[in-house]
C-alpha cells in the first residue's frame, strides 16, 4: 500500500502539510470504500484545527471532483457560467437570476442542493411549482442547455461523489465550518459540472453558514483561488445577510417572489443583487456589453423563466400552494426598524414547515414567514409587520415567539447595510 | 434529547471544557450505539489537539468504567493492588511480579491485554505456557483471587466495553497520543477490575508508547491525579524503556526470563524494577513492612507462581516452545556497548513472528530476539550479540537488517541510564 491513512491522519493532526499524492490516494480511497468513515472524519476534524495551505486546498477540491463524473460543456455554442450561493434566509436569487443571465446570452447549468437547516434549498423552492422535476438525466441536461440556455437540477449521485459523502459526514461530525473543506465542496461540484465561469455569493451577517467577517472574507478568497487555480474563471460578490433577502421566506412564497422580480415587481434589495450578481456573470463569460437591467425590463427574462420551467415538466402558469393558516404579527409601537435578525426569521419558518431536520424529512411548500417591514422602513402601531404561512396552527406559538426576538424598532436614526459588501476577485478584494 | 452530540464536538473542537453530564452523556450514547464511530473519532481528535483538564479526564476516566461491568472486591480478606506498564519492549515484569506481590500478602487482580505492534501482551506470553487459559469465568477469578491471592487474565467484553471500543477505534484513526484519552482508557479498567490501589510503570525512552520526556511526564501525573480523584490509591514509577529490558524479547523466550527471576537468577535490571515496583505496590497497600526482596530469596513467590499457573489449567513444568531456527548476530569489533535501541529490537522480535499485526492475528510463541549484550557492557569483536529465534528462516534477513542499525559501539565510558527515573505520587514528583 503506498501510502497509509492512519499516517496521513497524523500528518495533519501534526500541523504538517498534505503532499497531492497524499490528497489524491486518500480521497480516492475513501471512495472505493478503503478509508473508513470514521478514519475520514478524523481526518476532517484535524483539517478544520490545523488548516490546508491554498495548494492543498485546490489539490484536495480537484481531488474531489475526479471522485466521479466531469461533464463537458464544451460543444454549447454559447460561454457557460454559473453562480454559487453560500446560502441565506430568503435567498431565491437563483431563480430570477437563471433565466435573466440564460435570455442574455450565456448557458447556465445550475447543479443545485436541497436545504438543511434554518436556509432553503433552491430545488425545495421549485418544487412548489407543480409538475417540475428536479432530476434530470445527463442527455436531458444537455439538451435543455443547448436548447433554453439553462436548467437548475439536482446534481446526481455521479457528480462528486466523494463530496456528497463526505459533506453528510461532516454534518454530524461537527466539521462544517472549515474554511478549505467548505471551499474543497463548493467547488468541487462546480468543477465536475463544467461550467468555464463561476460567480459566488458569499454571505456575510447573522443568517450567513460563516458568521466573523475576517472567516468569510478568507473563504471568498479562499474559492476565488481554489476554482480560479482549477481553471475555471471565478469572482465573488460578498453581501449583506444580516436581514432575510426580500419579503418572503419559504418555498412557494420565495416562488411567488421571484416570478415578481422577473415581471420588474420585485423587492428592490432582490432585485438588485439580481442585476449585480448578473452583470458578474456576464463579465466573467465575455458578456459585459449586454445589459441585464434592459433584458429584465424587455421582459425575455420572464419568457425565459416559463420555457425553464417547462422544459422540467412544470407549469409556469399552475397556481402555487398556499397555507392553511396565515397569522399576522403587529408592531407593538412605532418608529423605524433597525435590526432584523436573518437567522431568527429563518429559524422561524423552519419551525413554521419550511425546513428539514433531517435530509429524509419533507418540506411544507406552502409554509414560510413574510417580513413586510425592513431594516430603515417606518412602522406604526398596530400595523402587520410578519405573516406566518402553515398548515399546522401548533407551529405558530413557537415560531411567534423566535420573530417576536428577531427585530428592534428604534426612534433614532437607521443605518442599513448595502446589498454587495465586496468584490473579491483574483487575490484583491475591491470595495 | 438533552445533548447533541455535535454540540458536545463542537464545544470541544471549539477549546471548551466538557460537563460532567456531557461526558456522562457521551459516552453512554457511545456505548448504546446512538454516538456513531465517526462522531466519535471526530471528538477524539478534537480532544487530542485541544486537550482535556484533570476535572474532564476524571469524569471521562469514570464515564468509560461505568460503561459495562464493576467488578467489586471487597469480599477479600487482603488488601488488593494491581501494577500497570504502559508498554515496553521486552517488559515481562508481570509474570514474576504478581506472584511475588500475592506472596507478600496482597491479592493481585491483573487483568490485561494482549500486544498490538510492537511490544508484546502479557497474556500472549502466558499463553505459551501449555494449557494455560487466559480466559476465566468472574467466579473463577473471584476464587483464584481468595484461595491464589493472583489471577492474570484477560478482560472480558463486560469490562469497560466503551473504552474497548474506542481504543480500536483510535487506533485507527491517528488518536491514540492524547494524554487524556490514554489515562483514561488505562484507568477505565482498572476502575471496572475494582483494585483499591495501584502502581503505574510508566515507561520513558524509544521503545516506549510516548517518546518525549515531557508528555511521559505529563501522562504520569494525569494518570496519577486521575486514579487518586476516583478513589484507587494511586502511584507511578517513570523507568527507562530506551534499551529492552533483560535479555529476552518474544513470548516463551520471556517466561524462562520470568521464571529465572523468580528463582533468583534472572537479569539484574529485571530483577531491580520488579522489587521497585513490588515495594511501591506494598507501600500503597499497607504492607509496607513486607520485604519482598527477601520473600523472593525465600522461593515463596516462585512456589505462588506454580499455583498461579495450576490455577488456571497451566502446567508450570511443561517444556516451552523452542524455535526451529537460531541465527546468531555477532559483534563486528570490540568495545562498549553504548545503546541498543528498544523499538528496533522490538521490531526485529516483530519480525521474526512475535507480535501481530492485526488484532486476529496470531503470535509465534517460540520466536524473539535474545539480547546477549546490554548498554554499557564490554564486547569483543566476533562475539555473540544477538539470537535470532524464529519457525521462519524468511524472517531472518529483514529481522538482521533492523538489529544490524539497533546499536553503537563505542570505545569511550558509556554511562547508562538507572532503571528506575522518577516516582510520581499524588501531585509531587520525587527522584
Amino acid at each position: 500500500m503506498p501510502h497509509s491513512v492512519v499516517e496521513i491522519i497524523g500528518a495533519k493532526r501534526d500541523g504538517g502539510r498534505l503532499s497531492a499524492a497524499q490528497i489524491d490516494w486518500v480521497i480516492d480511497a475513501y471512495t472505493r470504500g478503503e478509508v473508513a468513515e470514521e478514519q475520514m472524519s478524523a481526518l476532517a476534524m484535524a483539517i478544520l484545527l490545523r488548516g490546508m495551505d491554498d495548494a492543498e486546498t485546490v489539490r484536495w477540491t480537484a481531488a474531489m471532483a475526479a471522485s466521479g463524473e466531469m461533464l463537458d460543456l464544451g460543444a454549447l455554442d454559447r460561454p457557460t457560467v454559473d453562480k454559487h450561493s453560500t446560502g441565506g434566509v430568503g435567498d431565491k436569487i437563483t431563480l430570477a437570476l437563471t433565466p435573466l443571465v440564460a435570455a442574455c446570452g450565456a448557458a447556465v447549468p445550475q447543479l443545485s442542493g436541497r436545504g438543511l437547516g434554518h436556509t432553503g434549498g433552491t430545488l425545495d423552492k421549485l418544487e412548489s411549482i407543480p409538475g417540475w422535476r428536479a432530476r434530470l438525466s445527463t442527455a436531458e441536461l444537455y439538451r435543455n442547455l443547448d436548447e433554453v440556455g439553462a436548467v437548475i437540477c439536482a446534481a446526481t449521485e455521479r457528480i462528486a461523489p466523494a463530496d456528497s459523502r463526505m459533506y453528510a459526514l461532516r454534518d454530524v461530525t461537527g466539521t462544517i465550518e472549515s474554511v478549505p473543506l467548505i471551499a474543497g465542496s463548493i467547488l468541487s461540484k462546480k468543477l465536475a459540472e463544467g461550467t468555464a465561469s463561476l460567480v459566488l455569493d458569499v454571505k456575510c451577517g447573522s443568517g450567513a453558514l460563516l458568521t466573523e467577517p475576517e472567516r468569510v472574507r478568507r473563504l471568498a478568497r479562499t474559492l476565488v483561488a481554489t476554482g480560479n487555480d482549477n481553471g475555471v474563471r471565478t469572482s465573488a460578490l460578498l453581501t449583506s445577510m444580516s436581514a432575510p433577502l426580500g419579503v418572503a421566506v419559504g418555498n412557494a412564497l420565495e416562488v411567488t417572489e421571484a416570478v415578481s422580480v422577473l415581471r420588474g415587481e420585485g423587492p428592490s434589495d432582490v432585485t438588485e443583487l439580481t442585476l449585480a450578481l448578473a452583470r458578474e456573470m456576464l463579465a466573467s463569460s465575455g458578456l459585459s456589453d449586454v445589459d441585464p437591467a434592459g433584458v429584465l425590463a424587455s421582459g425575455a427574462a420572464y419568457e425565459k423563466w416559463r420555457a425553464l420551467v417547462t422544459a422540467q415538466g412544470g407549469d409556469p402558469d399552475a397556481d402555487l400552494p398556499v397555507a392553511a393558516h396565515v397569522h399576522t404579527l403587529r408592531a407593538p409601537r412605532s418608529g423605524n426598524l433597525a435590526t432584523l435578525d436573518a437567522r431568527a426569521v429563518g429559524a422561524a419558518a423552519w419551525l413554521l414547515g419550511a425546513g428539514r431536520a433531517r435530509k429524509e424529512d419533507e418540506v411544507r411548500h406552502a409554509a414560510g414567514v413574510r417580513c413586510l417591514a425592513k431594516p430603515g422602513d417606518r412602522v406604526s402601531g398596530g400595523e402587520p409587520l410578519f405573516e406566518l404561512h402553515t398548515d399546522d396552527p401548533g407551529t405558530v406559538e413557537d415560531a411567534s415567539r423566535r420573530l417576536h426576538d428577531a427585530y428592534e424598532i428604534t426612534r433614532g436614526e437607521v443605518r442599513t447595510e448595502p446589498v454587495v459588501l465586496e468584490r473579491v476577485t483574483g487575490s484583491d478584494v475591491a470595495v
